[in-house]
C-alpha cells in the first residue's frame, strides 16, 4: 500500500489533474488519455480490486457510481453519455492495483468494449 | 417499467441463462455474447442508468460488485480476471434503459475499451 501509486495519488505526494473530490472518492484525468473525456474515480481507501471488496464496502462503491453522475455533469457529458469500465486482474487490463473506475465520454464508443 | 425487457427477465417472463440471482440482483449470459465469458448483471427493481441513481441506491449498487466478484467465481475467472462495464446513454451505447453491468472473462481484453 505505501508503494500504490493511486495513494499517492489521493495524498497529494504524486501531482494529478484533479476533477472532483469528497471524503471518500477522487477523480482525476487518465494520463493517457483514451476519449475526449477520460477520468480515473477511485476511493480513498486502498482496496486493490473488485475480487478484494467485502460487504462494508458497499457503500463506498455505490458512493463512487453517484460521483460518476456527479462528475460526469461537470465534465458535460452527463446527457451525451459515457462508458465506466472497472478492470479486475490480468484478464481485465488491471495496471494499477488499486481498484479504480474509467470513466469516457465526449464521443460515441463502439461495441464490444475491448 | 412495463416495457422493460429486464423487468421481464427478473420475472421471468422472458427466458434467459441464469448464473447467479439472489433477493436484489439477477444476472444471465449475453444472448450476442463478446467474449467466451460474457455475463449481464443487473438489480432486480427498475433503475434507468447511472444518472437516475439516487443515495438509497447505494448499497445495492455496491451489492451488485459484491456479486460480480461471487459471479466470477461461479465462472471460473475470478483469478484469470475479467472486465466489467458500465454504459450510459447515446454515447455510452447503452440500448437497453435498465442500469445493467456487463462482466466479460475467459480471455485477455485490449484496451481502450470501444
Amino acid at each position: 500500500m505505501n508503494d500504490c501509486i493511486f495513494c499517492k495519488i489521493v495524498a497529494g505526494e504524486i501531482p494529478s489533474q484533479k476533477v472532483y473530490e469528497d471524503d471518500y472518492v477522487y477523480a482525476f484525468k487518465d494520463i493517457q488519455p483514451q476519449a475526449k473525456v477520460h477520468v480515473l474515480i477511485i476511493p480513498k481507501v486502498h482496496i486493490s480490486s473488485v475480487n478484494e471488496l467485502e460487504d462494508s464496502h458497499k457503500e463506498l462503491i455505490g458512493h463512487i457510481f453517484i460521483s460518476a453522475g456527479k462528475i460526469a455533469e461537470i465534465l458535460g457529458v452527463k446527457e451525451s453519455g459515457y462508458r465506466i469500465v472497472n478492470n479486475c486482474g490480468k484478464d481485465g487490463g488491471q495496471t494499477v492495483n488499486h481498484i479504480h473506475f474509467h470513466m469516457f465520454g465526449g464521443e460515441p464508443f463502439g461495441w464490444p468494449p475491448f
